[in-house]
């Protein structure tokens, strides 16, 4: 492939427009129809036209899918083998780095009152303790604990109250209960981190976690900051506790390795984001681009042809607009946005060349407008390019790419139809 | 089943009309289709018309099956576990017979120096050593090293520097790994077999395999057929270096035992005919069968009515020139050799009764002209016969199987429908 004299017979490389939640169901406001089926949106139909159609489950049919479980599966990753959990993906956004092994935890300033050999939990966010306050106990907190029993803590502060705990290091688990009480539980005892299962791992890693908050009440009750709190009537942020373990599975192995292709990820938000950094997907939220409706798509555009420019082999472009506009119950709204992204695909298509490229077109999961929340319905998917089968489908809809060449398919088999396109799939067996 | 007063509700037999390679993606040089929409094949067509059609990935989407592995799917058995292998795949092709629990090493006749301590490898197939040289240094390996440790060892000799050793015995393992340097590494010592896991198995087998490459050295290097090499200046063949050690699995069941229904097997090729012969079935290459597009057709079709004629309730047929094709990127080839099936399919049709038989069409893989390889690509298939549902689909190519009534079906799935459709499913559950 590439080779001067050798005819270029399979696709070169793949731009696939990822619909975050655009699935839908028929809405009786519209007619009894979907907002696919009503937006005016002739780029995607010529997709669905010139290429094979079909629906795709991310995880399995009547499986509602997160934006991250969904977002693992279009990346080619069975999410039931490398969901990693909150804890990681938390993690991850608020900037630590992440490595295979890994063990993360999700945790919370809070307050708590000793009540005779007993930490009681006040209030699991320290009244939504945030700002410098937050950042300098954690900042604290990061380099008084940075080694229990041999294994390396990482300790970095998210938003408001919200606190990410990394452990590194051989012989650790994240198969371990939360600290924290719950919720609903306020007024009750620090939990004690107890293993899931019978391994050495999981004793030894809840016994990690228990020393780590009680060792954060221990550096932070008697705090200044936490002084000054008190003293201003405010609640001190005297623990942390801790919930949502999770790890990197040991052998997960980075896109461009697993696949043999290189990616870019061009996309609207933190957790997607993240997902790719945890797969070592290079991206990039662009300037403008805000997740929602008012969001900058030229903006988004221009970031997904330099990465073509670049010689990306795979852009990925996330636009999250039609997810928002199903929580929101904005039927009018997901129109809109899909005719924005309609625009996106049209001037993708005067950049890339369908006689040695793909683009394809998917969905992490619906978000139906009268649901306000992500579904188990399967989304539509068009792939138009080099060695396509073409079907007689001419619109992208949940309906009309039902007859699809592609049928029903699920998890990571839409990615590695997108590679085999590429000829990037080893033959198994002989 | 066939008491007198009983009518015949379910289908007696099948006829399984497979078709190596036959997928193809749209040629510009065929107006964008592909060979089986342009070929003249009415009665290919006449099955898909009377039957159902849909799509199948023998082993999932996107995914590129071998020859071995597609069979595999074909006749039932579920490739992720029970292929083999190349090892016991080429052992059964030299003739030996193969049982479950056996381990099979591929290995080649070689030459190496002695460096100090080391074995070097000089050439890695012995200048390409063959006819009765070869023949004669493998006789006397087979009959020298009879057994090592406890384990049988059998020794076969296959094309010019080809070798398969086969392992049979308790506590064995096919996880170890090669004691061939490799393919661009002449001028490399001997590697040691090493285990693979830490399974006592895995070690026993690891020094079997260092003992059986020691032994050949110490009895070839002085062979008198190497002696009078070296004095041709030939270079002696004087080690046996293995690689691509498998198992045939402990709990492979034969075809009979595992379905319930007893098959023949009319192929075009060794490979096909091992891997039948692995899973117990009986078969045969009929004569005039070239594996290629100048095939004899009458002959296997003459070959597939003779076991209809014995009983056989499955009677697989195998016609290798459309992968040919493919790899040939000969389209016009490949719409050749689909007219030539369609004709065998005319005269299968005239010999079977659809009113209580069944006639199936399927493929182990697609290979595109364009990809000149096995692709993920799924390919169509048709089935008709009594109890079979009757969809719409008239056509039997990539496209028009993919409204059919089966959907996409992939890995054992195909199989398990037509066994159901004969009835010889149990019930799972009550």
């Amino acid at each position: 492939m590439g080779g001067g004299s050798y005819e270029v017979t399979e696709a070169r490389r793949a731009v696939i427009v990822i619909m975050d939640g655009v699935g839908d169901r028929p809405i009786k406001e519209l007619g009894w129809r979907t907002p696919l089926q009503v937006a005016r949106k002739p780029n995607l139909d010529l997709i669905a036209d010139l290429g094979i159609t079909g629906l795709y489950d991310p995880i399995a049919p009547g499986v509602r899918p997160g934006t991250d479980t969904g977002h693992l599966a279009i990346f080619g990753y069975d999410p039931i083998k490398y969901y990693p959990g909150r804890g990681p993906l938390e993690a991850v956004g608020t900037g630590l780095e992440l490595r295979p092994g890994d063990v993360a935890l999700r945790a919370n300033l809070a307050t708590v009152k000793e009540v005779g050999n007993e930490l009681v939990v006040i209030d699991r966010r320290a009244g939504r303790i945030r700002g410098k306050d937050a950042e300098e106990l954690v900042k604290y907190l990061a380099s008084s604990i940075r080694e229990v029993d041999g294994v390396e803590v990482l300790i970095a502060h998210g938003t408001e109250h919200r606190v990410s705990i990394v452990l590194r290091g051989e012989g650790i688990s994240p198969k371990i209960t939360d600290t924290d009480p719950g919720t609903a539980k306020e007024g009750r005892p620090v939990a004690e981190a107890k293993p899931l299962d019978s391994s050495d791992e999981a004793r030894r890693t809840a016994s990690i976690v228990n020393r780590i908050v009680r060792m954060s009440y221990e550096l932070l009750k008697n705090h200044p900051v936490n002084r000054e709190r008190i003293r201003r009537g405010l609640l001190p942020a005297n623990i942390v506790i801790t919930r949502g373990a999770g790890s990197v599975p040991k052998d997960l192995r980075p896109f461009k390795e697993y696949h043999g292709v290189s990616a870019y990820l061009v996309c609207e938000e933190d957790t997607v984001l993240g997902i790719g950094k945890i797969l070592g997907i290079e991206g990039e939220v662009p300037p403008g681009a805000t997740g929602n409706l008012d969001t900058n798509i030229e903006s988004i555009l221009k970031s997904a042809l330099k990465a073509l420019d670049k010689g990306y082999e795979v852009v990925f472009i996330h636009v999250k607009g039609p997810d928002i506009a199903g929580h929101d119950r904005n039927w009018w709204g997901k129109v809109e946005i899909i005719e924005k992204i309609d625009w996106l695909v049209g001037e993708l298509l005067k950049s890339i060349d369908l006689s040695s490229d793909l683009i394809a077109l998917v969905a992490d999961h619906s978000t139906p407008c009268y649901a306000r929340d992500h579904t188990g319905d399967p989304v539509p998917i068009a792939i138009a390019g080099l060695g396509v089968r073409r079907d007689e489908v001419r619109y992208y809809d949940e309906v009309s790419c039902a007859r699809g060449a592609l049928g029903r398919i699920r998890g990571v088999d839409f990615l590695n139809t997108i590679l085999d396109l590429m000829g990037r799939r080893k033959k198994w067996g002989a």
